[in-house]
């Protein structure tokens, strides 16, 4: 078989069995990656978009930072154990997962903290300009962010959202920057980077793209295309752990002149001199704020190596392979039971999941979760299943589907439990 | 014996032996605490002012936050195990250590990010005022943020730095904001955080306080000085490990009208409504930013459960007798070898360290170091000795104070080892 990931390439409906999922995952050249992860056989999990999986590594590697590193080694560790390198060291291996150089590179706070530095700073690298443009529906916290910006600098900013598909025509002599999610959150449409990068900077406008659905996701090339910024989140398809450190990048060019305004002292040129006045690093750590979060940042590690050693090729071929089947098995559920297609068909405009509208969102994903298939729901009727291509396998796909199948005939989504809304959806 | 802390009440330095050390700790009531970290039996640890010791606790508490609520939990322990109400819940915890209310105080981001969202709020909140009050030598962060607040914020923004003892004198009509460090970093000044918010609040200007060196370390009580704004640190007295997340407090009367500037999703009144318009919180939760660090702020909520259980009437009683009892065992030292005591002599002043200047400060330290007794050193010439009461027994102040002479003695911190810079100092 081969990950040919073109519908016409997949088998017809009827063929789409078992025995044929069975055979999917024994030809899976990613197979060896889901055994780097703990995840219990009774579970099928569909959300690493949301928050990824545990590495069987970071068990160990954090038990080593609490009793050795921080326990025994306490404030020596800060030398001895390298912490202070920790943001470049991280950023140096992201760097490859998203194209870019290692001095690019940067971990640090958290992807709404990095936005904030990074579209500050953009406005300050591009003087007298005052638009922002960005997508409505993007992100909420991108959006809030750019909001929080703009009501914080004096100067007379518009923020201006467009929808993605129209959004090179209202790029102009006036925008400062175009803020933009590679891969969307709800519907998992991937923009083209290359194509809107370059319209941007033909209006001389600076391009950020924000990473956190994408990397460890698909191919991303930040150099290739050109990108001036971008930020990323540690702790969804990186599996980095609940609330990771995030990441930003600042292509090379940039870095000399970049201004942002979170200025705390692990972004001074010489932090430890302690001296009065705010001197900025000269490289991508001018882009640092407070303390290292060292916990946090050492299980960001580990999932950051784990992703380092894969060709990002296969790992796009597994990836479309998984929603072209999805896609297809789920095709007689929409026409019986009125979900509907909220991602693109077409592969290029596609990231690593799959979502659907239906009414009834919420309580169905409940009623999922609730067999041990967990995918997760987003306001107002959105139904999202990511598919970490280390660790979903293509029998998950065939056994949701069929769960799902149950639960719409059988109507169990229909009970009370299933209604009542948590706290976090 | 008594922790009477009035160098008048103590012996004799003649009277200062062996003995009489193994004795104080025997009579320490906080001696179970010390039990409760892991501290080698022949380490001397007196930088808890910078990093504090690991919990015991906290070995098992994190294998049960990565392995259980992480691994196997996933996406589901948002609610499950309410990490979504970690912020609020460590917070609260905090407030009784801060003399503040429960809905007053929350866990989030780095003391310097919170320094950010607070200063900046500061401003709005009290419009028209250009004024921003600080001292020359406060810790580096605070100055460095401050700075990046005017630069970016339109409006006209002076940032006037005087030593705290005239520092009342020059808070004026125009002042919109004090911003001081309750303890100072280096030389260990407890300042009077009743005396200079009352002057603030005389001139209409709104007080914070940094709260990094004092928080678990002395006695804080932010509503009775009816302080508006603080910040502080999770990984010194608190011991919350390395780079732990910061917290916040607001002053209930501000809550309502504050806006500060990072407004990321996880500061929104319903985030999972995903919403393309930012709506603040009506509560503390305006000032989170972005996703709770989950992992980093379960290490910090156990340092802040044990300090929960603390007197700190007792905890400030042998504090004081600790630095007290320093002091005189240095004297002959300071004499003989020339440091110089950098810490107030009345105790009122002083927080939970002693810091000496001498110009061999880096070399002394890093000799110190080298026989396991571990403070400090800060540029360009303190010698820095934090004396966390949790964990810190008067045998080390005799240990300390002996090797030291020692060292002097023979100079043998006049080693090329112990004169090369490490990059963290």
């Amino acid at each position: 078989m081969s990950f040919n990931a073109t519908s016409s390439s997949l088998p017809t409906h009827a063929e789409l069995n078992e025995a044929y999922f069975v055979e999917c995952d024994k030809q899976d050249p990613l197979t060896c990656f889901r055994d780097q992860f703990e995840l219990a056989d009774d579970l099928i999990y569909l959300n690493g978009n949301s928050l990824g999986v545990l590495p069987t590594a970071a068990k160990a590697r954090m038990q080593e930072v609490i009793a050795t590193e921080w326990g025994e080694g306490l404030i020596r560790s800060w030398n001895t154990y390298s912490w202070i390198d920790l943001p470049q060291r991280i950023g140096a291996k992201l760097a490859k997962i998203v194209g870019a150089k290692e001095h690019e590179v940067i971990v640090s706070d958290s992807t709404s903290v990095n936005l904030f530095k990074l579209a500050a700073a953009a406005i300050k690298l591009n003087p007298g300009r005052t638009k922002i443009v960005t997508e409505p529906g993007n992100f909420p916290t991108d959006l809030y962010i750019l909001n929080g910006v703009k009501n914080f600098i004096g100067a007379d900013i518009e923020i201006v959202t467009v929808p993605s598909n129209e959004i090179t025509q209202h790029i102009d002599e006036n925008t400062a920057l175009v803020c933009l999610t590679h891969v969307h959150y709800k519907s998992g449409t991937m923009l083209n980077m290359n194509v809107i990068t370059k319209a941007a900077h033909e209006k001389g406008a600076l391009m950020m793209w924000d990473l956190s659905h994408s990397t460890g996701a698909v191919p991303v090339n930040l150099n290739q295309a050109q990108a001036d910024l971008a930020v990323g989140c540690g702790y969804k398809y990186l599996n980095g752990g609940p609330g990771a450190p995030a990441f930003l990048y600042v292509a090379e060019k940039h870095i000399k002149s970049l201004q942002q305004p979170l200025t705390g002292w692990f972004g001074h040129a010489n932090a430890f001199a302690m001296s009065d006045e705010y001197e900025a690093a000269s490289g991508i750590e001018k882009t640092l704020c407070g303390t290292t979060p060292v916990i946090a940042a050492s299980a960001l590690e580990v999932g950051v190596d784990i992703m380092s050693q894969v060709d990002f090729v296969v790992l796009r071929e597994k990836s479309l392979s998984l929603s072209e089947h999805f896609i297809k098995l789920m095709a007689p559920l929409c026409e019986q039971y009125g979900f509907e297609l909220a991602t693109p068909l077409d592969p290029n405009h596609r990231g690593s999941q799959v979502s659907y509208t239906h009414p009834e969102g919420y309580a169905i994903i409940q009623a999922l979760i609730h067999q041990n298939i967990i995918g997760d729901f987003r306001a107002p009727n959105i139904l999202r299943f990511g598919f970490a291509p280390l660790y979903v396998q293509f029998m998950d796909l065939w056994n949701t589907v069929n769960t799902l199948e149950n639960i719409m005939r059988n109507e169990t989504w229909n009970r009370p439990e299933f209604m009542k809304r948590s706290k976090v959806t």
